[in-house]
């Protein structure tokens, strides 16, 4: 899997995307090799609850000339250049004009921001303090931005389903609205590509998954506009994917509820299989949460990154690169997110099917014949536990928890303790 | 406010109150120079409750002479040198005979203690243990009290009030029954006036205030008796106003509830504002939250003091006088209560208008309109709180701790979004 | 009682017990002497829920003779040589043949270990590793073990009952199934006898208590099957009697709710009374909590113990023996379960007959009546908490806890305002 998130990686990162545009249509387009991807196009101007698709924007060409003609800020050299949604300009300034659309970071003086200005019309180009700090302040300089904005184009979005057993659903929405930034976000889409993948071709899903890739905040707003009330009803789980590429321990960013399954199983799994991981409460900024999480909606949906936006250096910099990137760590987040969907599977409380003093083990060849032995107790820990507390109001975490016997071992004896028909699931 | 309070700390000083009398009234004549209060009489004999209204108490001299017609101890000198409530007496009596009447500490040589004696009729002197142990044991002393005890006096209560805009109250109680002593009890009154002061001209309150100055046990037993079964449907918080007076710093004593809006709010403003503080947890000892507080009325009282009483060396003696004051600290007290009333009235539920999704802030001029920049949150964060938490089930205080956004912080801005009508209260 | 406990313990000890028998029935006959007990006798073969009533079992002669005819091991030593349940024997074996029978602890060399086959028939022999390792591998050992398995036997069950004022019961549950082990098991019932003799002559009981003295696991899952379901509605506590015997400090085993009056009651009284202790969560292994824990039942049944079973290396080995008891702890065990019994009988919850203010405490004796002394509050503190959380909803634990005054000094106030007719118990 290390490979191919490498390969793809490498072809996704050139391309420059946005909220809208044929970026964004390529990167769709590239994901469907892996991704049995339905896409749509949303006309722009549409309205979706308190905002409005912004208008089509698609840049070709934009460069800074010094008085000598040569490029010294080139959006060929590296898309963070422009601003994102710039309107096209061609003219002539001098620095002290230009200085009003120049972006760059003094703190960090080696690396380009990245910049937006998505519903306020403006241009502006970003570039590196060092590179900035050498222009000639007494110099003209040409400005070029060849990029339109278009009230008749669309915002496109990506999805995928997976049928299984129910219609209730678990959800993963990752955004493709940032241009060459890799942990934010390129890792995003790759990682839930990959997740889909894995669980494509299983045929014993309990639950419907759905995969989103869409611009974020509008593209998540639209997709709530349209789905929001019936997620009310059938969304079992959600994540937002996204900072999934680095090597840096997990976070768990827990949903607004903070109690919701999503985050005791995703906490659970944490808890049991890493030595080191952070929880964070949920708080209205970030990413597309602030959207599912918001009051009318209060789904539950967390979001289990590597290193969080925000609290790393490159974040929203040039510096975010693939550099930054562990394909190795990200594989194990695609393996996590399967191991989370594992347990979010089998997480039902469960009902014994004798129920009145403990069940007879040993004439079903779950117990050693030899009784007094010191040790007994270990082996047969998972199955006594189970028998206990399958009283139709513990879940498989919960059990795990009180238990403190691991999910792992829980799930195996589990297998066999249904199979047998001792235990049955207790909404079946 | 400093000087105000003092000055009227120096004039109430000398004037011997007790559970009625002729000091509580003139205590009351002096306080209506601040507070428009209404005084009631209620005639000695009245049952409140378990309760009996005692006998009106005046006293006008008392001492003990020595064989050489010296006064040893003189009311005059202190009014703590006479047991409250002590029947008249005039007689001679060996020493023998005085030591049943006469209190002192051993281990506090050098002060008077208080003590009274409201409901068992006797007569006592209490002085220093200096001044016991410099009687002669083999002399003969005259005794002389000149008090009365009248079952046809009342005793004498006062009351103000502040009509808000709805019938749901706040009170303040404090206590007029202890002679010359400072922190507990004539920084009460003082502190619960200047409340008033800084509330009576307000035309923005939500509940209206209630004001009381009682004596203790009786008064506020007497004062329940009447409108206790109303306050448990409409009281939102009450206070007794004790042991204000001294620069120590604040302690708040809960409610018997303990989780009451009086609790919730008080605590909040403390930890917010406070670098050092106290939390006593209820009990039924201490001043009138003993009957407030008491199983049939359970009523949100809970008492923001500053050094508690009998917690300092001081408490019921000669030396809780005005040299244990501070009138910094005592008019830091009533700004204190001043805005916990303040958060108390805005600590609604509010609504959330625009609940799905995020609103889009930027057209509402609540947003920078470039994205992407790192320091944005910080900006932003009590809006987002504020929309995201609007549900109608957090109120102010939950919303401030759930963000750890202050509450002056949310409460400028929720002026700003109730204002632009994108928050209502819940209950409007 | 010391001295007492120690003769039954010596009579008792040498009998061999196993879930049925002619030991069980010489158990209960010799118990006979200080519980007024039924004995029922069960015949093999009956079914009781998941399980079935084995064979009766004896044994008389069990030995293993080397080729000189001496007795290398012999029952008649210790009865703990023979695998519990062992099958008649009667062969010659090589010492590698015999090696799949014998059972010994290779890192507890002196000690015999106990072990039982109840439901597979086998036979074996349990000896010091010392002892096995002496033995010479090339000789030849005649075997013997004159038992019986009787399928037309029985199994026999000791109960005891008092009939309090109501039908509401408390139960506690020893076995009898262990051969010569001391701490597990015999200290059992004789600390359930001796509790049965404290309670036996008191008048004053408000509940009913139920003893029983059965085979571990078979015989409480008899019980169950023919109470259970009344347990669920009429059982208020009740103890697994186990490991009581060593000197070491108490443990509690919670019941699996955790949170049930018995649970409350024991933990109160020992934080209240031992300076040390250890609490245990429930866990569905042990002794008979394991049956009366199961989902269907679930009752409100914990377990005080001194050492507990598992956690002392002499457990289930011919070393937990008399020189692992003390008579004088036991001794304590059977005071501190009554003082438990003490508490859970007076664990109601109480109503103040005035409720609205204090009772004026001064004119019913309950009142220093000189106010205003500093150490007043100790004197009435008890009196004062019992009037304020006498609302029907704080039981005597849970004053107790708020108001960190003991159960013992509250016990004694509360007698005092029972019969005054100040308080009421709640429920009356």
């Amino acid at each position: 899997m290390e490979a191919q998130l490498e390969h793809y990686f490498d072809r996704l990162w050139p391309i420059c995307r946005s909220l809208t545009g044929d970026g964004n249509r390529e990167t769709l387009r590239i994901l469907s090799e892996i991704v049995d991807l339905r896409v749509h196009e949303v006309p722009c101007g549409t309205k979706c609850l308190d905002w409005t698709v912004p208008p089509e924007w698609n840049i070709r060409k934009a460069w800074i000339r010094d008085s000598c003609g040569r490029k010294i800020v080139d959006f060929d050299d590296n898309n963070l250049h422009v601003v994102g949604y710039s309107e096209p300009v061609h003219t002539s300034l001098s620095f002290d004009e230009l200085c009003l659309h120049l972006h760059s970071l003094p703190d960090q003086p080696d690396v380009i921001p990245y910049l937006t200005s998505y519903y306020n019309r403006r241009w502006g180009f970003c570039l590196t303090h060092t590179q900035l700090e050498c222009l000639d302040k007494h110099a003209t300089y040409e400005i070029y931005i060849d990029s339109t904005l278009d009230d008749s184009g669309s915002m496109t979005v990506g999805e995928a389903f997976i049928q299984g057993a129910t219609d209730r659903e678990i959800l993963f929405t990752t955004y493709i609205c940032h241009p060459s930034l890799a942990n934010n976000e390129l890792s995003g889409p790759l990682v839930t590509s990959f997740i889909y993948r894995h669980l494509a071709d299983r045929q014993d899903l309990r639950f419907s998954y759905r995969f989103l890739f869409v611009p974020e905040t509008i593209g998540s707003v639209y997709m709530l506009s349209q789905k929001g009330e019936a997620w009310k009803r059938n969304l079992e789980a959600g994540f937002v994917v996204t900072c999934v590429g680095d090597a840096g321990p997990f976070t768990y960013k827990k949903s607004r509820r903070g109690d919701a399954a999503v985050d005791k199983v995703s906490l659970a799994v944490l808890e049991q299989t890493e030595s080191k991981y952070n929880v964070v409460e949920f708080a209205p900024f970030g990413s597309d949460e602030r959207q599912y999480c918001s009051p009318g909606f209060d789904l539950p949906v967390g979001s289990l990154m590597r290193t969080m936006y925000a609290k790393y250096p490159e974040y929203h910099t040039s510096a975010d690169n693939k550099s930054f990137m562990s394909f190795e760590a990200m594989a194990g987040t695609v393996r996590k997110y399967v191991e989370i969907v594992g347990v979010l599977e089998k997480n039902k409380k469960y009902v014994s099917r004798l129920p009145f003093c403990e069940p007879q083990l040993g004439k079903r060849g779950l117990y050693p014949t030899l009784g007094g032995q010191k040790d007994q107790v270990k082996a047969i820990e998972s199955i006594m536990w189970l028998f206990n507390l399958a009283d139709g109001r513990h879940d498989l975490v919960d059990i795990s928890q009180r238990s403190k016997v691991s999910l792992i071992k829980l799930s195996d004896t589990l297998s066999v303790l249904l199979h047998k028909g001792l235990l049955v699931a207790g909404n079946e």
